[in-house]
């Protein structure tokens, strides 16, 4: 029976450490997204795979995990498929569910679901995990969570600045520098059109979104290859370096763009006087198939790491369920990364490497006993507190008092259950400091 | 394309107000569990299936969610069951995952894996969904949350204690009126030693657990039917309605359940002094064939519905992966019943159904910035505010508050941004307050 257990390749276990940490992120989004007027969504992990097949490209479909059917699986096989099994063919007649792919697909079966029951705009948050049969590889898990805010049903142009700065908002709290990046698909369209090859917009994106990476001159090239003048190549590449919005006004297209996004500064300049983590960046164009207006993207400044989020305005959320006309805009957190950065910052409050505030030890079975009505009394007061389960030894009590991590420790005996008075030492600096009951509270809750 | 979307069978979403609910019962317990010492732990939805596979018993092999393999599943099929294809034969080589189907297997499976991390006694908790490939009804889902708190490695009763103190604790919190029963194994064995039929002992348990479903005479019966002397099933029943301690002393087993028992009871009379939500009840033997000490459950007293939750100590939790004698004792909490019990005595604080503290209604484009900064301004002092989309016909905006049941809703306008004075109007009652900002920021945030 027995046998060395494992952990399913690409999933993780958090350990009460990092347990801890994420939900120090996840809180600290989530309290911001309901101080924003977000309200809670939760949909299930397992879908009708008919609810997901399609939805992701050829890629994605073969990216979902399947569950196989309960019970026989096999009962609704035709037989022509025993006759020359491909797993393509039998797949539909032994698996109808699949896990959760990503947020956005089930939101928008739930609104379509619940429609009249939702109020309009519909203003959602979800934190959840989702599931993918990608290669493990660093940092690229088969099981991760995404944590996303959207607005249903609105063209305002006030969600777009609500969400930058949210944005701004959380990272604040989370104290990583980062940078908005923004940008809008106008803006893009209106580049291809002014350069006279409107036909090249998707192709022309894909090659300015490598501008960081491979510089201007290997851009140029890769523009004049794909068939425009070399000329106006020069001139937009100039356009991008410069990065003030009036130079991008040169058509119908381009004002479109640069008006929405004047709009949206507008909004975001009533609240917040400091713009200079704001960056237009005319180059950006984070998947085009999908957003249609807006884009924006947030980037740590002090860590060299990719994006920890991003977001932007889409058309017909639900128009693959039936319902059209439901517009929105959303952006995402990227959970894993800015766990990264924060840890490679040093950023999470020391607290939470302290789950216990205080740990009693204890030298004889009636101290055992007092210590443990201190604790529940300490524990109804708010104070995360802990007491060695048995009289003993101090040696050990020490050592778990190190391993649990306790923030402080006091030793009960008997002449501290007389006197109600304790020596509190502080782990870290070794200080004791003498207290009575209610001293001891006033210390452990400030 | 469109289709009519769908859940999948036995699963639920969770719409704004739910999912505020159920986060409400899940703080609560979590901020508990925190207070008492207790680390969180989380582990993958996705388990090998070799971990999970023979721990549930044969229904339990069935009754778990099976992931199919990704890419083409079928390449390792020998060729001997593609001669007589049968779904049991076929499972090992299509699927090596599977779905959680609780939260103590993945416990075992990651204590043993990171036991030389963790500290011991380790005091985990964990709130996580789980999977059942169960026949759906009504109150039974095949995607649930657990909600479990144990600690490994210590015999000290001290943990039994604080376990019950826990519920204790929590369900007055969550303000539902409970009992929590409890007894020990070692009673219930004593009184089959006492009845000499030391060998009925798991039957005859089976048999006490449905006394109040059947009442005394059917016991009686069902007892002596099993083979058990009806004098002393007599005076056995005699014992189980007089409920004292005491009366269980006949014997060696009795004596060491009675003496655990007064043990765990004079810990908790050292912190509550009221014990009348404690009762003793020596017929209760839930999960026996895993609990192997103290057992206790909790139930409401002022709904007609099953436990709450209950618990226990078990020994040897990770000799199944090949780590022995690590033993110790838990409890869990039945969400779903609770949310059901605290919908039924309307216990939710009402906050609850008021996602928006304030929503800012607006006259005209001027007023829509002025609104937005301020609405940023009460975000936060941590206010939980929202802005109608844009400015127009006041008709739609006051529908619009309804709908998101905002509790205080402002009208802006010209006069409002030119004074910075509101007229605050509170949803529920029709009452209007005039405020300055400061007096507002006031009046929302107490």
């Amino acid at each position: 029976m027995s046998q060395k257990p494992s952990l399913a390749k690409g999933t993780r276990d958090f350990l009460p450490e990092q347990s801890r940490k994420r939900k120090f992120i996840f809180q600290t989004i989530e309290q911001c997204f309901v101080h924003f007027g977000y309200q809670p969504l939760e949909t299930p992990a397992m879908e009708n795979l008919s609810t997901l097949m399609g939805k992701y490209g050829e890629e994605g479909d073969k990216l979902l995990f399947k569950i196989l059917d309960s019970g026989d699986y096999l009962k609704d096989v035709p037989t022509e498929i025993w006759a020359d099994p491909a797993a393509a063919k039998m797949l539909p007649y032994i698996a109808e569910k699949g896990l959760r792919y990503d947020l956005t697909v089930p939101l928008a079966r739930t609104v379509v679901m619940n429609r009249h029951l939702l109020p309009f705009p519909f203003k959602r948050y979800q934190i959840q995990p989702v599931w993918r049969a990608d290669r493990p590889q660093r940092g690229r898990y088969r099981e991760f969570y995404q944590c996303d805010a959207d607005v249903l049903g609105s063209d305002s142009l006030m969600y777009e600045a609500e969400l930058i700065i949210i944005y701004l908002e959380v990272f604040k709290r989370l104290q990583i520098p980062v940078k908005v990046q923004y940008n809008h698909r106008a803006i893009l369209e209106g580049m291809s059109v002014k350069m006279g090859r409107e036909d090249l917009f998707l192709p022309m994106t894909a090659v300015l979104d490598k501008l960081d990476k491979v510089g201007e001159e290997a851009v140029i090239n890769e523009l004049v290859e794909l068939g425009f003048d070399t000329k106006q190549v020069a001139e937009m590449l100039n356009a991008l370096r410069d990065k003030t919005l009036a130079s991008f006004e040169f058509n119908e297209k381009g004002r479109l763009g640069v008006n929405s996004l004047r709009t949206i500064l507008d909004y975001i300049q009533s609240s917040i006087s400091d713009l200079s983590d704001l960056v237009f960046e005319p180059g950006l164009a984070r998947g085009l198939s999908y957003y249609t207006g807006t884009i924006f993207e947030v980037v740590p400044t002090s860590v060299k790491m990719g994006s920890l989020g991003g977001g932007g305005r889409y058309d017909n959320l639900t128009g693959v369920f039936g319902v059209e006309g439901i517009s929105g805009v959303g952006l995402s957190f990227g959970a894993d990364r800015i766990y990264d950065v924060m840890e490679e910052l040093g950023l999470f409050p020391s607290e939470i490497n302290n789950p216990v505030k205080l740990l009693l030890l204890v030298l004889d079975e009636a101290s055992h006993r007092f210590a443990f009505q201190l604790a529940n009394r300490l524990r109804g007061e708010g104070i995360k507190t802990d007491v060695y389960p048995e009289p003993g030894k101090l040696k050990k009590q020490f050592k778990y008092a190190e391993d649990i991590k306790a923030e402080y420790i006091a030793v009960i005996g008997e002449a501290e259950r007389d006197k109600s008075e304790f020596s509190i030492k502080d782990q870290a600096t070794g200080q004791q400091t003498n207290c009575d009951i209610e001293s001891l509270i006033k210390k452990l809750k400030g």
